[in-house]
């Protein structure tokens, strides 16, 4: 049996969530998982490198590379490392942060940059490495030093003996625009434009038209071969505005995801998130097939809890020539995350059917 | 036959050519090798890290780390993201660092703090991370994340298939201080008490005392152990006063070298750094006696063009109980370094020889 070939696109924790069911499924399948990143982060530790030392932001490509470490001891050490965030020490009390177990508040200090650059972002009063994560800066080494993300990602698996590839959607960074109706909510009915991937990510109008800047950056060359030899492509879950349709929005990556003979599932989220407020379950695939008319999709799988009537959802999935597939893929303690192994449980019968 | 146990003592480049000349002769002898490294730096990226961070200055213990690193190409391309450095960029300026090389001058900015704080030292005007090495943020996140050194530097090794292991002289940074006859050329005889291991680096006065803060550190468990279990202890080359001395200070280091059953070996320096100037090469055999007056030693070894007339060495050998060995070390250029090969080649009969 030859390996399935499992392409996984998004960005932050919906994607790691996706790598690591589908790391469930591996043993069972013999999958080869490729995880294609967006690069438009702007905001927390990853935007402060991106706008201090140009190169990508380093956030998402590391949190996938995590959700692909190998499970030897060493390897999950050095995983925990990559994850390891500098705590804000005030500059000038000496070894103030030295016992310090790192990042105190949850949440996800790459995609939260408002919320840092209060204590952080400015570095103001604290020092240079405050909220930084170690692999943040490992990554953006390895990309200065070797002068390709590619071949950077490339040894930071590696050192993590990940069981899977990481690639960037572009060898470019991106920037992220949204037309966003109600921005303010003293002006529920004002269009305006909200521009970084972390702004429309917080936004809580309602998204009316996204947009890359450049238009049509230039996919990575390595990311479009992945795609064109893929048994299946997979989509979420994850903030859709600026984790999921991204990628569709680069010209060669969309031509590739359409014309490949891959097989295409699409995993939906178990919530909205602020940029996605208001947006029903269905409404998510009508964005898909908004930003990429030409995409079929093969499969949807959701949670039927998540999902409730699942009539509208199944017509929204037809209508992309899907089939809606029902299963209980959250989290048992209630809060809406997806559990990887059940997650996992339910992709092991969908990537092993025979076409 | 069991492996030859070395115990190699130093600290930045001085021990990196003892290190880099024992890899050369460990096939033959089957070497196991340990480094003691000195925790006194305070300038640079180590100095700003320690102040910031508290912990261990990493420098001098990235560079041990580095030159142990396995020969395979993934850890030759790890050991050189250890050893990248983040370039100067100018806050303000998005992306001026990313196609930057790193390090442009030469020199080591790890052990020459004073040069390097007027372009990063306060961090006004550039970003935070601007000359640090990579391996120094990579160790400072392990010593957080894992809350001990020792655990911190078997981790990087691992991460750089290190073929020996590094440990600290003590778990806690020590200050080194010391008295200074002429530190300020306009009162040549006026004595001065020097702070700091970079201030004493670069002192161009005679230094008549040297002393650590606290004065009597707990040395490092593992590396009282290390030079118990030994067959021969190795001290130098290196700047004297501040990677050599240092561990004859540790009253349990002091102890342990002098009553383990191991042999010693003291390779001498090519030529004296600034603060040595004015200390011949036998002065620092002398040197050796008088802050660790119970110290044998069993050999010498020195370059011959570097020694010049060796009677004046012969006697300050003698004098520890030791037998000078004369051998051409240096690189062939002309430079007062030593060549790794030239000098592993020199200490294969040494160390090979049966007592």
């Amino acid at each position: 049996m030859t390996a399935r070939r499992v392409v996984a696109f998004g960005g932050g924790h919906g994607l790691s969530a996706s790598l690591r069911a589908l790391r469930h499924c591996a043993p069972e399948l013999d999958l080869d998982i490729t995880a294609v990143v967006t690069v438009g982060d702007d905001g927390g530790s990853s935007g402060r490198l991106r706008a201090e030392r140009g190169g990508l932001p380093p956030g998402d490509l590391r949190q996938a590379l995590v959700a692909l470490a190998g499970d030897h001891p060493a390897t999950r050490r050095s995983a925990g490392l990559f994850q390891h965030r500098f705590a804000a020490v005030p500059v000038g009390v000496p070894g103030s942060g030295a016992t310090g177990p790192g990042p105190a508040a949850g949440g996800d200090p790459d995609r939260d940059g408002a919320a840092r650059r209060g204590t952080d972002g400015a570095s103001a009063g604290t020092d240079g490495l405050s909220g930084h994560a170690v692999g943040n800066l490992v990554l953006c080494g390895l990309m200065e030093l070797l002068g390709d993300p590619v071949a950077a990602l490339e040894h930071a698996g590696a050192m993590l003996g990940a069981v899977g590839r990481v690639l960037p959607m572009s060898r470019q960074p991106v920037g992220i625009e949204a037309r966003v109706r109600g921005a303010d909510p003293a002006a529920p009915d004002e269009v305006r434009t909200v521009s970084g991937q972390h702004q429309v990510a917080v936004t809580t109008g309602r998204v009316e038209s996204l947009r890359l800047t450049p238009s049509a950056p230039p996919a990575c060359a390595e990311a479009i071969e992945a795609i064109r030899a893929a048994d299946w492509l997979i989509f979420g879950p994850g903030s859709w505005y600026t984790s999921v349709l991204p990628h569709l929005l680069v010209p060669q990556l969309a031509d590739a995801i359409v014309s490949t003979s891959a097989r295409r599932l699409v995993t939906l989220n178990l919530a909205a998130e602020k940029e996605t407020l208001g947006l029903s379950v269905a409404d998510h695939l009508a964005a898909l097939h908004w930003y990429l008319p030409e995409l079929k999709v093969d499969l949807v799988l959701a949670d039927g809890k998540a999902v409730g009537d699942p009539e509208p959802v199944e017509r929204a999935a037809e209508s992309l020539g899907a089939r809606l597939v029902l299963a209980p893929v959250a989290v048992v303690d209630g809060t809406p995350r997806h559990d990887p192994a059940a997650l996992g449980a339910a992709l092991v019968p969908v990537l092993g059917a025979d076409r």
